[in-house]
């Protein structure tokens, strides 16, 4: 007999029929209700047992984490909660879990304690929903897309250039660690690595998805890149995994306006799939609020949070309009930011995000037209000569969660920036011939993906919604 | 006005309607008839120009390569070729393309020619078939899992285990590069390094992905992966991407049905949703062909080879058997292996597979029940205490596209193997946490996705099916 999920189950038809169903034991109470779990849904399903009817050797090996086999017969169930049940005919132990040594018991373990149990976190309902609304998410992500007329495109993930200069790199190398081959100079020779030079793990597709939008049209990556700082932070990994959108032909309005279709699509595609998960979620976030102080509590609940984006339009403001509000913001002028803003140029902390999105404008912030000299090389220069058209997107409870722009599509003025960031041109000369060749207006963005998910989630950690958090002095696994 | 994609306008939908395109100029004929490209199909749109109407200045910027946006109307087409042209009454050039120094023009390139201008090769027909059929491959994966109920799980890319031993591997570190910290014994501190330990690039997610299905049920991930190996070949990479699913409670024959249903689904996906890019992939392959001597040409064309595959059931064959019917083969015979198959035990090569394929069953293979002293630790033993519950999937042309099994869930079994191939258990104790913790039957496989391109796209280099392939000696872009 096929065995069957226990989604499937528990839609109810196969009312009466008789079935087989795998699982892991959830709890098993009173010697009678086992609750399966198959992690196809985060609802267990409720096998009734008649003890009597089965050898004690069996249901001592009914514990917590269990897997079983279970034959029976799908019934209108008796009890509260659900509305079938298995009365079981049969058991078929696969593998036991001894409950003085399983960690994973049904009682309530810190986040912090599961993470050092990494690999058997997601049989926890907490972490399983989690990773059901992060697999859903990826996939909303492509559908979307997909829908739109993007094509899904891979960027290297070793490089060979490390110009773009948006964080610290890791070094990929096959040399000998501890006698590495020299040049005459003294210093490495890394003609003798395996690439035939010093390579590192990418901070980001962006340049490459140009060199595909240039040609298709509209490209977007889904891959990891890399940080190597050591920031031990709730917010950074030096593993994630980005989204970058490219598209050739769109300005920044055009830019914008994906960006905010892009996010109000896979946060209303989770709302329409992912139901139940979310509600645990939200209870799980509630609960844990609890123990916070009232200033600390999140002031929406999960599903009206998610809400407040799909349902807003998103305010267009520009940097030098937020800085004018920051500036005579009440939090401001009591001090009470922890970075004052004192003058145009400043770069905004995730204190001056958040008034804006929380408290001043109180629907989604998209700041455009930012300072030249805070923001990447690429970005388009604005004809007034001292901003560019950059925007980022701001999210309540977690800032700025899409940072893009628009381009500098104009070989001059983009070989002018290089140079007096020391860029050397050698290093992207295959960057500038898109600027040489057939060049047009385009624009971009990148969304952090486990930042989307901590958002989705819920969860105020970003190590518990990645399977294994890579951090420092962490990569266990 | 709005621009819209030449894919939509050859629908003919906006005909006699004024019209904004943006896009490419592939050709321009006679100063009259510009085929101008934007990536979202293979096919141009033909705009034609009245040349008495236009700026000399103008129209000498209209080259192969030229970024143009066009405005006029839509007509029926008087030419041969297309239904639909543009009227053009409007050319803004975004960005000219100098004859004299643009590499793509509209003549013959080599692919090895192209392979040196990765950021611009994708602007010809060539590539951006083969980007979109990569597109929609990759899209038809997640499509299939999600409509299986399995979730995409993102397995670690760097890892701190090298235990599995798929191949050579690539150090991740931040240590200096010359001058590395050493501990007392002299060998290097790794203690110092990013993630205190030594850290590598994954070469497989499974055993990731294994502790996911044990938890989730069914799961796959679709990532890069990777090989420090010195393989200068049109088969190999040193980063590629793979797919690998895993289910709990499946055994070698359900992966085996998944593996079949799941190669049709993503075949079928790109018959039925490229056919343009296939066709025209399909003449490069017999023009390319039609160079080579009879022998070494393909049997099929590529839209029947994939035809092949979608409707053909594969054939079921143990290894036993295999070695059996390839002893008495007549190349065996005659000595025209290059590796003479004379025992069963023998590592069956590419000539053996594409033999099975090509000759002997003209149908795509599974190879099952393998020796366990070929593969790998992790691979189901049979009662027979010699094989294991691998399989493999053969294609023509290629051979193995598919490796998978059914994993040893049996700890006891499992440390054995483990011992004797010196596989420390402390660099695994997750993995064997998964076997003391209600463990079960489970199965999964790996599929190497640029494989899976060469062979539905008839290219020849696995090169040419990635945007920026990594292979030693080489990490340009």
């Amino acid at each position: 007999m096929r065995s069957v999920s226990i989604k499937e189950l528990l839609t109810g038809k196969q009312l009466l029929q008789e079935i087989t169903v795998n699982g892991w034991v959830r709890t098993f109470r009173s010697n009678r209700f086992i609750a399966l779990n198959d992690g196809s849904t985060l609802h267990n399903i409720q096998c009734v047992v008649d003890f009597e009817k089965f050898d004690d050797a069996i249901l001592k090996q009914v514990n917590t984490g269990a897997a079983l086999k279970i034959t029976g017969t799908l019934v209108e169930s008796q009890g509260k909660g659900q509305n079938v049940e298995i009365q079981v005919r049969d058991i078929f132990v696969h593998g036991d879990a001894n409950p003085e040594v399983y960690p994973i018991q049904p009682k309530k373990h810190s986040l912090e304690f599961l993470r050092e149990k990494a690999h058997l976190r997601v049989r926890t309902n907490t972490f399983s929903a989690v990773m059901r609304v992060r697999s859903a998410l990826a996939f909303a992500i492509h559908q979307y897309f997909r829908d739109n007329g993007f094509y899904y495109f891979h960027a290297p993930i070793i490089t060979g250039s490390d110009a773009e200069g948006a964080g610290e790199m890791f070094r990929v190398t096959t040399l000998d660690e501890k006698n590495p081959p020299l040049k005459e100079d003294g210093t490495v020779d890394f003609k003798e690595d395996f690439f035939g030079k010093e390579t590192n793990l990418t901070v980001s597709g962006q340049l490459e998805a140009e060199a595909y939008a240039m040609a298709l049209g509209k490209v977007y990556t889904f891959g990891p890149t890399f940080r190597a700082e050591n920031s031990n932070t709730s917010r950074h990994l030096a593993e994630f995994w980005m989204i970058e959108p490219e598209m050739a032909f769109y300005d920044l309005d055009a830019n914008m306006d994906l960006a905010e279709d892009f996010i109000k699509y896979v946060l209303g595609y989770i709302l329409e799939h992912c139901e139940e998960d979310l509600k645990f979620l939200e209870t799980r976030l509630l609960d844990e609020e609890k123990t916070k102080p009232q200033s600390e509590r999140s002031e929406m609940a999960l599903i009206e949070k998610l809400k407040f984006i799909t349902d807003n339009n998103f305010k267009r403001v520009t940097y030098t309009e937020a800085i004018e509000i920051l500036r005579n913001s009440s939090p401001n002028k009591k001090k009470k930011f922890q970075y004052l803003i004192d003058a145009w140029g400043a770069d905004l902390q995730s204190e001056h995000e958040r008034y804006l999105v929380e408290k001043h404008f109180k629907c989604p912030v998209i700041l455009f037209d930012y300072p030249a000299k805070i923001k990447a090389f690429y970005m388009r220069l604005n004809e007034d000569g001292k901003t560019v058209r950059a925007m980022d997107i701001l999210f309540p409870g977690i800032g700025e969660i899409v940072g893009g722009s628009q381009r500098e599509e104009r070989l001059d003025v983009l070989k002018q920036k290089m140079t007096a960031l020391d860029i050397p041109e050698e290093e992207l000369w295959w960057y500038l011939d898109l600027r040489k060749f057939g060049t047009a207006v385009h624009s971009g963005f990148g969304l952090g993906f486990e930042r989307l998910v901590l958002f989705a989630t819920g969860m105020g950690n970003i190590r518990d919604v990645i399977p294994f958090p890579r951090t420092p002095q962490n990569a266990e696994f």
